[in-house]
């Protein structure tokens, strides 16, 4: 299926609020904007109390095999391991295609 | 605060996958993208096994003022009431500020 995938992250961070440590990691992960096939790459604030999150980051693919290619690229394998999984105290993902 | 706003819901129906009663929700809900002030209006498949939703909507708002007048919009409030709460079995929202 060669459809644009949009895939998005809903976090929290273990660290405080507005702490050095956040804005550590969140320059991290504005280095994911680099790795080859990614569209679209934005970092947001979660402002409603409607869920357990504070953060949010989304990107886009032109398809899954460019998905796949990030997914596997060495500069995300290294940021998942050293910052995403240590720092990040909860999160949820999800990967939607746009209908008609 | 006026910066824009991504207002998203992530959700999944009562109803069975590909049924006239979906098919018919979501036109309902595309009717949701007249109402003044919504930008960027999109609905979406989730396509990942990675949450328990299976469709997302979402739109951009200029401003909390956009937003509020949306939220309060008759159309959108008839939607809430006739078809969101009786015909959705499970949704979370999130509302986001890009970040820099």
């Amino acid at each position: 299926m060669r459809q644009p995938i949009r895939h998005a992250a809903l976090f929290r961070l273990k660290h405080a609020p507005d702490s050095p440590e956040e804005a550590s990691f969140l320059a991290a992960l504005s280095g994911l904007a680099a790795i080859p096939g990614v569209e679209g790459f934005e970092i947001a604030r979660e402002v409603s109390p409607k869920n357990p999150f504070a953060f949010a980051v989304s990107m886009r693919f032109a398809d899954q095999a460019a998905y796949d290619a990030y997914n596997s690229h060495p500069a995300h394998v290294a940021f998942v391991q050293g910052r995403w999984l240590p720092e990040v105290a909860e999160f949820m993902e999800h990967d939607t295609v746009a209908l008609g």
